[in-house]
């Protein structure tokens, strides 16, 4: 491979063939045509009679124009190579092949770059020469300068709304010269605007400009032809705001006509690079801009449509829509590269619903004490001191093997647990204060220990209540909590709780003789909770030293009540 | 917002609710619960009495997991913040919003990570407290290490493909056991691999890893954990065969037994910032080395699925596909994020169509020499060599103002010209004669200047035949050319080859008299051409100084003609 950024290719000579390949292998319907960088509808039976749309330009926009072809949209898409013009006898070979299949006429959908203009004009006068009827539109949709050049605006994302509309038109059997009528009418209503936060570069090449990290460029070509503005990145809805201001400025001569009652159809294109996660934060800032206008969102498009390599920025396109251009839209596509798209007006539809209206954290506020209450207040008071005792010493194991935060997201469980110990009783029913537990660590502790002390409390609160707290309820409750974190893959931590809350369980049941050799007992069965006895400040897990700390908190409470 | 890459955002804070909004507002099928990140079907009437299927996770893989919410697929999708998973209070009021729209149970799709299996579970826990039939199927389908680790495989973009089959047999009315019976027998014949070229960054923070550029990494986690190898980027096929070698690799324990004769849904997926253009690539790749190992294609989807932000990079998941399989993979969905596919076998299926067997230089062989062949003979042979004489001249003028290949370029078609006079006889017919050079400076000269010649030439050959070469017919012609490339955008050309053909013209009218008055007319005409008379090296245009060249030879012959 030659020198330039690296790519996962095989070679800059093969790259456009392969991916070609790789699209129409994946598609039933499509097919290419041998000798040619040409997608073609495999069902070109379906064409006899209806006009034929063809389309194509350089590579690197994938999915365009390729992921175009389908019934409702293109009949066939010639590629040229990267960022170069299409051959005009790929482009002749494929109008020869539509009309052979019968079409009614072949219409060409350029871009208004000069290369493709020539190349398409090109082979259009050779079919006219071989008595095709063939009619060429031109999209030249860029909003970017307010007096553009000879040569201009550019031809950008509005292309793929206009293969939509006008295969949709050709679908219905509509003759040539009304599409192309139809679509001049609608070229007037569409505009676009791209925004980069990187350069792209061309297999084999080094990126095609310079742009600082945390600089955009407002208003660059498909090909990273230069754009009009450079400034510092601005937050999402600054630069979408400046976008649509651009595109509907009244003082360009490029700009789209909007106004506030209008009806848009809004397509947001990811250049390549964007995060989807991003893709979503624009979309919303577009679509919030334009009703904040009086503007009407009727449909909303948001992916990759005509990309730029892996350029990372995005573009809008707009086109002012009315019943026509929405039937249109909406009409039925196969093609692989138009996606599920809504048929229902964004603005005024529903998008919010009502949580549901039962509590999380169930019956929170219905209980009473009992004889048990008091024990395991005190019990739970010295916990929580045990462990804001042990903040540092936690946090300062946890920076040797994690985050560093062991400490501090205990400390948060026993400061909650100690606001709650303040406004309330605690429930004579165990299983009842286990619940209350689980909701207090799993909401103000957080994080994965928060969800595994909540996940083992909540299995096992179900299984003991005032009447039932025998051993055997305690051991099903245990069983049931250790089962949980198994299913759930915390096995590693089995162990540890499983100690901990043998010991409750001791407490609770009066069994108040839990001594050294029960400690020894539960230790051999527990396996990785035997640093419990010695308490080094070299253990390995803070976690683990979490709950042997609680663990004895709760045991010299116990021991003090024999 | 704080530091880290420069993303297109509004805030580290907000970006998530704002995706989520994003996605949401483009689709009338989605709803947000009020309070949560829970992205919920609209219609939940729709779920009575059949199984609901809940997802989520993290943030920055959309457009997992919200994108695949519709009927067919999930019933609603949590998400967490970025790389983080979703709270179990957010996770539990799904569950309940299901549960109360009537569902038979609901089955709950976590990929194997502590945090999302934990805080999944959870809710599980509490809901099954509420009396709700729950069930979970943890998807882990990491291919990348031999001897997993004891958290076992990760869970990658094979999720999707699980939200897929589980939604459909939910759709058909099948019992919650048995979803969860066939999903676990499916997820036994799942696997994926990644491969990362580039790192990515969570909004706010640095790269969550460093590759140096020209590195790939093999076997990273969805959030940049770390992988089994890096190594310099290998070609795509090369690439593509280690990870498929890797998955299928029997010495691993996490392999996929995959033998020839297998079938396979084969899904390619973008792991954020991989260019269109190498998708194509990597999935022919897939396509040819499972086809060469025997495997029958049955399936395969492309595109972004599953992603890490904006890592450079992708992923292969395998599904060795049974009937049952494919009958659920082609099930139809509402959900957006599916895309349009095939449901026809891959490997087997022609994705080749013949060319029109119509030449592409209409006629070429058949004509017969006139009385105006010689004198066209010679000034062709005039021409060529006045532009190889000016080859450098013409390279040079470019380099100040394009690529410098301007003198190559025209010598090439002078070269072709001089090939082709040495083999053919020159036709009588003029109009013949400008179809032939049509031909070949479109062939051997390519670029815009070969585009714009032929176009010229292509659209004046249908005014002059042997019977009509008036200079009535020549104005006509002329009129076709010069309207041609007008149409094609290329105005600025057309005064130059407006004197050029206007003086082939005279040529081959015998009005032979083209002296000074002559072209002083034609210079005033034409403006931008005025250079002609005075031949200077410091003009703007080389391909403009071609053209003068040209006719300069085209009138020396005509002045010895005389």
């Amino acid at each position: 491979m030659t020198s330039g950024i690296k790519k996962l290719i095989n070679s800059v000579d093969s790259c456009v063939d392969e991916a070609l390949y790789g699209l129409v292998r994946a598609s039933e319907g499509l097919s290419l045509l041998k000798g040619h960088r040409v997608v073609i509808r495999s069902d070109l039976d379906n064409l006899r009679g209806k006009v034929a749309l063809l389309s194509g330009g350089g590579s690197g926009h994938e999915p365009a124009h390729g992921g175009y072809v389908g019934a409702g949209m293109l009949s066939a898409a010639v590629a040229g190579g990267v960022f170069a013009s299409p051959p005009p006898a790929s482009i002749l070979a494929a109008i020869l092949c539509l009309h052979n299949a019968g079409a009614a006429g072949v219409l060409l959908i350029v871009k208004n770059y000069t290369g493709d203009r020539l190349n398409f004009g090109l082979a259009a006068e050779q079919a006219r020469n071989h008595g095709i009827t063939v009619d060429m539109v031109i999209v030249a949709d860029d909003c970017a300068f307010d007096r553009p050049s000879k040569a201009g605006r550019r031809g950008l994302c509005g292309t793929v709304l206009i293969h939509k509309l006008a295969g949709a038109l050709a679908e219905e059997g509509c003759p040539l010269d009304q599409i192309v009528l139809k679509m001049t009418e609608v070229l007037k209503r569409i505009g676009t605007l791209g925004v980069g936060l990187s350069p792209c570069s061309v297999p084999g090449c080094l990126p095609s400009f310079d742009l600082p990290p945390g600089d955009m460029e407002l208003g660059l070509g498909i090909h990273g032809e230069p754009g009009i503005k450079r400034s510092k990145v601005a937050s999402a809805d600054e630069v979408v705001k400046l976008m649509i201001d651009q595109m509907t400025n009244p003082d360009s001569q490029s700009h789209l006509p909007l106004k506030s009652g209008d009806s848009v159809v809004v397509c947001v294109n990811n250049l390549g690079a964007l995060s989807c996660l991003e893709m979503g934060v624009v979309t919303r800032a577009a679509i919030i801009c334009l009703e904040n206008q009086g503007v009407v969102v009727a449909r909303v498009m948001s992916g990759s449509f005509m990309t730029s390599l892996e350029m990372a920025g995005v573009s809008l396109t707009l086109v002012r829509a009315n019943q026509e251009t929405l039937r249109l839209f909406d009409a039925r596509t196969t093609a692989l590269a138009w996606p599920h798209l809504s048929n229902v007006c964004v603005t005024g539809c529903r998008y919010i619903s009502d949580p549901p209206a039962m509590s999380t954290r169930p019956q929170d506020d219905s209980y009473s004490e009992g004889p048990l209450s008091h024990v395991m207040r005190k019990t739970l008071e010295r916990v929580c001191f045990t462990l804001l005792e042990k903040q540092e010493e936690l946090n300062s194991l946890d920076r040797a093997a994690g985050d560093g935060d062991c400490g501090n997201t205990h400390a948060q469980a026993a400061r909650a647990i100690q606001e709650w110990l303040q406004d309330h009783r605690v429930p004579g029913c165990p299983g009842k204060l286990l619940s209350v537990l689980a909701g207090l660590v799993q909401e103000k502790m957080g994080g994965s220990s928060g969800a595994l002390y909540s996940l083992f409390l909540t299995a096992a609160a179900g299984h003991v209540t005032e009447e039932q707290s025998s051993a055997a309820a305690w051991a099903s409750a245990i069983h049931a909590g250790t089962e949980a974190m198994r299913r759930c893959g915390a096995s590693a931590c089995v162990g540890v709780l499983f100690i901990c809350l043998w010991a409750i369980m001791c407490l609770l049941t009066k069994r108040a003789t839990l001594g050294a050799e029960g400690t020894c007992n539960l230790t051999a069965q527990a396996g990785r909770a035997s640093y419990i006895a010695a308490e080094r400040l070299t253990l390995p897990d803070p976690g683990a030293v979490a709950v042997a700390a609680t663990l004895r908190a709760v045991l010299e409470v116990l021991e003090g009540q024999k």
